[in-house]
């Protein structure tokens, strides 16, 4: 069923070489995913958070607040950038992530979510690598942009799980 | 279930007079709620995140990044903020949020989280509201620091809804 729902990509950076070996994550590079949220995305993401803002479920609600319809939990969306970062690099560490909410996400939008790593330095055999993450709609349109830190166990992409 | 696992608490700056009538958010206020995650809630968070890195399942993987037992998403941790927001403003719309996860939440951790009004500027009949954002671990000790910017529909402060 996730692999349905989500499709991953790997994006390198011009420089890259597809010499047979493991990817290596180099500044430039950037990691893909795709999902689209459901109804019942956002009631299970309420359940667990207890966040049951009536802007997630009252289309009213959302309408006074000068929306179309029920919008997505930002926060569930923003889920997208440590997923990427953590099925791509298992163990690693998130330090910190800052959410810029520029546009509402409506159930059934398809989100393109990436993150592009923008500096990277070795400290104790760990990586310490700052990303831009960015979430975009409709073909390109950005909805979240931000950045975040993690601190990665390796350097090798492994294959995104799904 | 949930008024058992979670606490909610409403603290005025000194200056707040309990008049009987609403009350109303002021700079200087504080909201706060209490939480403690179970291993059930980290892995219902997995399942609608997709975020199942080894540090929230995997002992072992969690010891060797130096933790002492698997950890708690700290985006889970971190939606307790929009959460106290809107338990006590519905239809409040989330702008902005930074986020450093200073420490690691570990099942079982009772967490207090705290969002204080630092700024508020009228727009339109609305409320663009900057909030302080913290959690805390061991009766004090800070795990998430950060701030939030989120436009209130009104402030007038709901009972929080559990």
């Amino acid at each position: 069923m996730l692999i349905k729902r989500l499709v991953s990509s790997f994006v390198p950076s011009s420089g890259f070489s597809s010499s047979g070996g493991p990817r290596i994550l180099k500044t430039g590079d950037i990691l893909r995913q795709t999902r689209t949220f459901s109804e019942l995305d956002v009631l299970e993401y309420a359940k667990v958070s207890y966040d049951s803002n009536p802007l997630h479920f009252d289309s009213k609600c959302a309408q006074n607040a000068g929306f179309e319809a029920q919008i997505v939990h930002g926060m569930l969306v923003a889920a997208l950038f440590p997923r990427i970062i953590s099925s791509h690099f298992p163990g690693a560490i998130y330090v910190s992530q800052s959410l810029n909410f520029k546009l509402p996400v409506y159930i059934g939008d398809e989100i393109v979510s990436e993150v592009q790593a923008i500096n990277i330095k070795e400290s104790k055999k760990r990586y310490v690598t700052k990303f831009a993450t960015k979430c975009f709609k409709n073909g390109g349109v950005l909805v979240i942009d931000g950045e975040a830190m993690a601190v990665l166990p390796t350097l090798a992409v492994e294959e995104a799980s799904m």
